[in-house]
Formats: C-alpha cells, sequence, structure tokens
C-alpha cells in the first residue's frame, strides 16, 4: 500500500515506544501498588513476594496476550475491509466515485475541483482501494510481524517494570521496611521513566515524570488504605 | 473539523467500546489469575480477598488514570502538530503545497492529475490544515471531553470486571473451594464477554469467546503454578 514515508516513519516508530510505554507504565505501577497495599495488611514479606509474582506472571500474560489477539484482530479487521472495498470499485464503482467526491466535499472543495482526482483514481483501481481504506475508512495497513512483535515488547516490559518495585521484598524479610524501599526505588523509576517516555512521546518531560509518579503513588495509596481497612 | 459522516460514526462509536473492553478484559482477567495464583500458596481467603481488593484498585487507578492522561496528552499533541501545520502553510505554503501534490503521487496520481485539489486547497488554508493533519501526519481531531469519559469507562469496567472472580472468595472461607467456583465464574464471564466483544468488534464471536477464556485461564494457570512453586 503506498504511504507518504511521512507518515510511515511516525506510525512504526510510535508504535514500539507505544508498546513498551503501556507494558511498563502498568509494570511498574500495579504489582507497586499491590505490594505497597499488602504491606498495610502482612507482616511476612513471603506472601507479599508471592502476590507480587503471581501479578507479574498474570498482568504480562494478560497484556501481551491480548496485544497480540488485539493486533491480530486489527489484521483481520483491516484484511475484510480491503475486500469489502475491491468488491464496491469493481460492482458499484459510481457509488464509490461518490464517495471520493464526498471526502473532498467535506473540504469544502466542489465536485469540479475534484473531478481529475476521482477521475485519476477510477483508472487505478488498487491505488483507489488503497485511498478509500485511508481516507474513507482511516484504516492503516497493518504490519503482518507486529502482532507477535507487540506481545513480546508489552510482556517483557511488564516483567521489567514488575520487578523493581518488588526487589526489595525480596531483599528484606520485615515488610514495613521493604515498603519504604520500593516507595523510594519506584518513585524514583516512574520519574525516570516517565522523563524518558515523554521525551519519545514528544509530552513535557518534566510534567511527564510527576504525572507518571502521581499515577503510581495514587494507586499505591488506594491500596495501602483498602487493604489496611479490611485487615 | 471537517469529516465525512463515515469516519466520524465508526470512530466515536469504536473508542467507547474499545474502552470497555480494555478495562474489563484486564478487570476479568488479572484479579482472577492473582486470586487462582495466591490459591496455591495459601489457605485463608482473608489475604486472598485483600490482596484481591488491592488489585482492583491499583489496576482500575492505573488504567483509569493512565488512559485520562493519555488521552489529555493525544488531544495536546495535535493541537501542537495543528499549530505547526498553520505556520506551515502560512509561511512556506510552496513547500506544503509539494507535500498535497506527494500524498497523492503516492497513490500512483500524476502532479497534473491533483493539481486542481491542491490549487483548491490553496485557497482555502483552514481547509488545506485539516487535510494534512488527516492526510498526511494521520492524526484525527481528539473529542475534548473523550480524556474523562475514557478515564471512568475504563476504570468501571475494570472494577465490574474484577468482583466476579472475586465474588466466590468473598463467600467462602476456604480458598481451594472458592478457586473452584471462580474459575467457574470467571470463564463463564470471559466466555460471554469474549462473544460480545467479538460482536461489537467485527471478529467471529466464538472465536473472540475461546480466545478471552484461553488468555484468562493461561493468566491464571502460570500465575497458580509460580505461586505454587515459591510457597
Amino acid at each position: 500500500m503506498p504511504q507518504t514515508p511521512h507518515v510511515e516513519r511516525h506510525f512504526t516508530a510510535g508504535e514500539r515506544v507505544r508498546d513498551v510505554v503501556i507494558g511498563m507504565s502498568d509494570g511498574l505501577t500495579v504489582p507497586f501498588a499491590l505490594a505497597a497495599g499488602l504491606s498495610g495488611a502482612v507482616d511476612s514479606t513471603g506472601i507479599i513476594v508471592t502476590a507480587g509474582l503471581a501479578e507479574i506472571a498474570a498482568g504480562s500474560i494478560a497484556m501481551g496476550l491480548g496485544g497480540y489477539l488485539a493486533a491480530r484482530s486489527d489484521a483481520e479487521h483491516y484484511a475484510s475491509e480491503r475486500l469489502r472495498e475491491e468488491r464496491e470499485v469493481h460492482e458499484i464503482p459510481g457509488v464509490e466515485a461518490a464517495e471520493v467526491a464526498q471526502v473532498f466535499r467535506s473540504y469544502g472543495l466542489s465536485d469540479q475541483e475534484s473531478a481529475a482526482v476521482v477521475e485519476a483514481l477510477c483508472r487505478r483501481p488498487q491505488a483507489w482501494v488503497d485511498f478509500m481504506m485511508r481516507f474513507e475508512l482511516g484504516l492503516e495497513k497493518p504490519d503482518p510481524r507486529r502482532a507477535l512483535t507487540s506481545a513480546l515488547t508489552i510482556a517483557l516490559a511488564y516483567v521489567a517494570g514488575g520487578f523493581i518495585p518488588l526487589a526489595p521484598y525480596l531483599l528484606s524479610a520485615t515488610a514495613g521496611r521493604a515498603l519504604v524501599a520500593s516507595v523510594a526505588v519506584t518513585l524514583a523509576a516512574l520519574l525516570v521513566f516517565g522523563y524518558v517516555k515523554g521525551r519519545f512521546t514528544g509530552a513535557r518531560p518534566v510534567r511527564s515524570a510527576l504525572q507518571t509518579a502521581l499515577i503510581g503513588g495514587l494507586a499505591a495509596a488506594a491500596a495501602f488504605g483498602i487493604a489496611r481497612a479490611i485487615s
């Protein structure tokens, strides 16, 4: 499918970064908050480590496999919509040509002004289908290898993120002491991660750092409060 | 921003459904897997309920607030890219006109065939900017109210999903018995949820049901195995 090189670059880099951000955001935050929450209810780190590792396994599989199936179903959706457009271009070219004109009319162009482009597309059925996929339906052609790459990237980022808040509980026998270390280590990691994320995604890095730490802090505080209240 | 009504409808309905799917997928899966995992390590349901509720609090806040900030940053990214396009259309119209022609060249159209559309856009700076945002950069104008709606939808779907696997542990004192009930209730819920999700997203419903149950089952089995191995 022809695309402007500009869009192609933007799209590919963005997807990979987005997968790491998705996995690591939750990996840093949820096991951190769960361990902090349990520290409000139990004294032994053994049960917190068990719960934390179980959560990392569950979360990375749920997010990774979820990402894999989502990417696969995006690819199938694209393929089925493309078949439909190909059929329509072949069977009802008049209707489809009117839809091309309608795309330009929504930008204030008269049918006369868009006529040359509409006619040119009608002479090139493959390019016409490509045009309809992108400009009428707003669908980008998915990369066939993305489903697996996306799954592994999200899952590994989740595991990598999850071990940071859990490390202090692995090293200390007292939940209270491990909690203090976990809060310090994880808030530092969230600030660094948020800063780097901001640099990659074009957001203001310092604000991104503070927002990311805020999410983790609020989630952990809520989990801690709930666990303490019911235990 | 002018858009074809077709695209607009597709976009809005899809986003809301996507938010419910995101929240409920993880809400059904991760607390289910965590509770199953802890059932492999402890006998009392008290600690499992505490961990489960802490996880639901942490997960819903992390996903909801994460969704809120992601939607906000999408909106800011759109606004800043739009300002840049407006400046470029004003300051270097020749370069931008060549970029419009380049979009059509990537669909096999000659500069002569696209000339009328390029000229028409040059006479309408606002429509020109709209065109560049969508067709060169591939960016859709975000709905300003979406950030908050998205956050609440994801968080509530997560909480609603999370209480289903946890309910048996709230009602029974024995972890083993609660686990059996939780597996049965949650697999049934995952099958129904996967089926409905398939109907909404255009995937084959029965396959979607089986895939969704598979993710939950694998995540729970992995969490159970890990928790049993280390305890």
